[in-house]
Formats: structure tokens, sequence, C-alpha cells
């Protein structure tokens, strides 16, 4: 029994009792991480920018020629039903897509019959006033383990290919860090082994551009966004390691944490401050508008 | 049903039928491909080289710091018990021990309740007149993926993270060709999808050295102990894309196909030769003489 035995997933069409959830031990998602997947938020009862995260889905899919045949509402009918059959509004949902059972070897055949799970655990709820996701502000690290060139695997592809991230993450045993800042083989700054890398110089949000090994966050886009709104001038490009530990301010983001500030680069103190401040709270008002106020309505065509 | 529904696996200690032989959709090596594998050969009842597939499989826990706590034996005791429990003596066999279930997200517990999965297939015996486990000679085509580095995921260890080949395969799909030449970042030759890559040039033995992103194949190994005992010269360093081109005679190894001979490299005739045929010829008879013969033995501590 684990902590998750009260839940119920999604697999294949059936909610099943989570100790019971399984996957065939020859599924390409098993044998190859032949997989493409998305972590999703719910707040409220509803998927947080669901079509931005179906339209990564599928980019992810073409990057793996993964021709699964399911549409957008499928998908978010299986994650609905995950959500009601748990009785959960705010919570994790994770979404997996693989190229299923195949005979052969290594190489994929056209034919998918593709094997779709749906995993949920209940998260608390975001928006106005809420508690964050994380414990505290990220203490980030610069580890050795180099992000995968796009070359090798596209970074835009969110796959269950995550090893360079948990090599990554390994480092940080014997570090009080609990995230660690990948740099691309040249050296410059990628991501997080989980996040997105923002911070404040010059007044000016910075952010690694996507040209280099960086996926595209749902919530990286989100906050560019917001900036754009509030007229913050935003620079997107290539960046050191010394751009960020010499910071005024420095954040990260992906779907789980949403904006969680930083407190230290590399032992190094930087800590959040007003911009990091702005975005976060705009954020949370996003939320609170589309998913918890009682003129709450679907998000518009997202 | 599938093709091998009348097989039994083994997963966490127990023989299971194909069909039924799952892993939980929370096992680590399901969400992320963290999980270490062999692929193993049995001739007449016996995994060939088990030594140095053990060996391997232990580089590649340490690379993943996944200390799953079982002895060499154990996990050999189990191979032996899947084809004992098939009545195969010649097979396919893959081995695949994962981080399991652990609670959280990516970063990876130091305490692991691993999963153990064999899985087999029948495989036509080797040996001395035995047909190939392949259909003809390999066709090769150099692909733009390029070789995860070792600075991102080290080669030397053989996990769950195959995407990195599989995206390769893929670009063969519009060629004739059944196997991926990869070259590294540096544009120099690496290793096919599943294969080391070898070839002759000027009398010379040549294959790219470990320095680069190349898995350290055990038919690799046993290849160049051949060439070493039979005194062919041996290079092993980098090498270009053209070497292999313009190269005499090449051929491609794993432990499925033994040695493969290249018919064409991107299109240009290369074939088989002398060189070629003596190594499987000598392979062949190794095999022979550890697995078949009347009189034989339990290979010398491998």
């Amino acid at each position: 029994m684990s902590e998750d035995s009260d839940l119920l997933y999604h697999v294949n069409g059936e909610l099943v009792p989570a100790d019971e959830a399984a996957v065939s031990v020859r599924d390409r998602g098993f044998m190859y991480g032949d997989a493409a997947f998305e972590t999703l938020r719910a707040y409220g009862g509803d998927v947080f920018r669901w079509g931005t995260h179906a339209d990564r889905l599928r980019e992810t899919c073409d990057v793996i020629a993964l021709d699964h045949g399911l549409s957008d509402a499928d998908l978010k009918a299986r994650v609905d039903e995950t959500l009601r059959g748990n009785e959960l509004d705010d919570a994790y949902v994770r979404l997996s897509v693989t190229r299923g059972v195949q005979p052969g070897k290594l190489t994929p055949g056209e034919a998918v019959d593709p094997t779709i799970v749906v995993l949920v655990k209940p998260l608390p709820r975001g928006g106005r006033g809420s508690d964050p996701a994380w414990d505290g502000p990220a203490s980030l690290q610069t580890v050795k383990t180099r992000r995968v060139p796009d070359r090798s695997i596209p970074a835009r592809a969110k796959t269950h290919n995550y090893l360079n991230g948990i090599l990554a993450r390994l480092e940080l045993r014997v570090t009080d860090a609990d995230e660690a800042v990948m740099l691309d083989s040249e050296g410059r700054l990628a991501e997080g082994a989980t996040s997105n890398l923002f911070f404040v110089r010059e007044d000016a949000l910075c952010t690694p551009s996507l040209d280099g090994p960086v996926l595209p966050g749902v919530t990286r886009a989100e906050v560019l966004d917001i900036a754009a709104e509030e007229g913050i001038p935003v620079r997107e490009r290539a960046f050191t390691p010394d751009d960020l530990r010499n910071a005024a301010e420095a954040f990260v983001t992906n779907t789980t944490w949403e904006v969680r500030p930083v407190e230290s680069v590399d032992g190094i103190d930087v800590g959040g401050g007003p911009v990091t401040m702005l975005l976060s709270r705009v954020f949370d008002d996003r939320v609170e508008r589309e998913h918890y106020a009682d003129d709450a309505t679907e998000p518009n065509g997202q």
C-alpha cells in the first residue's frame, strides 16, 4: 500500500485503484521512455491552461513521431474523469501518452496503439492568498551535468526520458540546494532540472531564450505574458551563470511551483524582490479570476 | 493477446504470463526511464558472458546512483529461472532494474525498492554453422540526430532512456537503411543506434574509442579480444564518417546480431571481407566451444 492508495488513476480508458494501475513491461514507455507527458495543475476542478499544455503535448508527439490518434478533447475528458472520479478540485495531474506495446525492437512501428495514463494527487488550491506548493524559496546550485543538446533530443519534447535531470538532481545530494541549474554544451544558462530560470538585472526580466536547450514551460509563457501586460522589459537571450549569480532577484517556474522565489545561487544570496512579487501576485490573480471567482468563466479559448 | 502470449516473464521474483507482466504506472522506470538494463543472449541454456554483462549493469547503476542491493548471483538466478520456466535454451533476454516506486517527484530517494524484470524471447542458436539473428547485411545511414554527450548522460550507462536512438532510427523511415550511424557533437563517428561500429582500413581493425559517447558493448569487447588473439592490428581512436564510408570492410556488433556485416554506408557499397569473416568465424567457434560442444565447460570466470 502506498501513500496514494486511496486514489484512482486512469489507464487506457478505465479508472483503477492507484495500487493496481500498471502498464505492460513491454510497453515502450517502460522499455525506452518512448512516451510524451504533461504535468498539469487543476484549480477549482479545471486544468489551468489546458490548451497550451495540449499544444505542447502535440509538439512532443510530433518530435518523436508518435501518432496516437486521440483528439485533445478525448485526452481532456480523461483528465476530467480522473479529477471527478477522485472528487478532486485542486490537484497535480500527470498525463502520459506512450507508443504502447509493439512487436520488434527499437525502431518504432507506424501503427500505434497508445497507452494513456492519468495520475493525480491532491494539491492545495492556488489563486489569491493561497499557500504555495513549495516549502520555501529555492536554493539553486549549478551542476556539472549538462542539458542534453537539441541535436540529440529536442528540449521542446517533454518525454519519459528524464535521466538527464535526475543526474543533475543527484549532484545536489552533497549540497543544501534543492534545484539544479543546468548549462548547455557551451556553458550558458539553460534551465533547472524541472523548472525555467528567471532573474532581474537592471530592471529587466531575464530568461534564457528557447534557442537553447530549454523546455517551453507553460508557466514560463504565462510569466512572460504578465511581464508584457505590466510593462516590464524582458530580455530573452543567452546568459552566463554569472548573470544569474549577480542578479538583483531570481525565481524559477513550473506548473507545480508556479512562481517560486530563489534565495541563493551557488551559495550566493540572491533573493526575491518587487518584480518577483508583482509577477507572482498577478499570476495568483489570474488563477483566482479564472478558476475561483464567483464570475469565473472558461479561460479565453486556452 | 500478443505474439509473446505463451511466454512467462519474471517480475519482482515471480514468473507471470507475458500478457499479465506489468509495472506500476508510478514506477520510476516508466515515469522517467530511471532504470538500468542489459540485453543478454542465451546459448544452449546459458547466458553468454554473464560476468561482463553483470559488470556493465553495475557500472550503469553506479552512474545513476541506483543502489538496488541485489547480488549478481541473485540477478543471474532470475534470468536462469526465466529461461528454465520457458524451457528455452537459445534466447534473447532483457534484464531491467528500475528505481521502483518512490514518493515525491524527480529527485531520487536513497532507499530503493527496485523493480526487477526479465523478458525472454526464443532466438535460434548461435555457434558454428548457425543462422544469424539478422535477415541480411546491415545498410547504414548517417543521421542528423547526434549521440547524447557524456556530459549529459554518460554513454557507458545502458538505461531505459533510449529516445536518442529512437529518433535516429526514425530518420531511417525515408531511406532503405536499417541501422543509423550516429555522430558525436563534433561530427566524429560514435556508434549505431543499437550497435558498435567496426571497419577495416589498411589491414587494421578500426572502431571509435570509448573516449567518445560509445557504449562499451560486450560483443565489441569480444571482437577486440579475438582480434588481439588473431594478431589483427587494432586502432581505437576518433574517426570521421568518411573513414567508414571509404573502408575496405565494415561490420556492426551487438549481443543479438553478434558480428553483422555492413553492405553499404550512406548508399556507398562497403561490404564484408576476410577480416569480418575471420572475426565472425572465431566468435562462432567460441560460442560453440563454450555452450554446445560435448566438453563444454563454464566459461573462464566470465
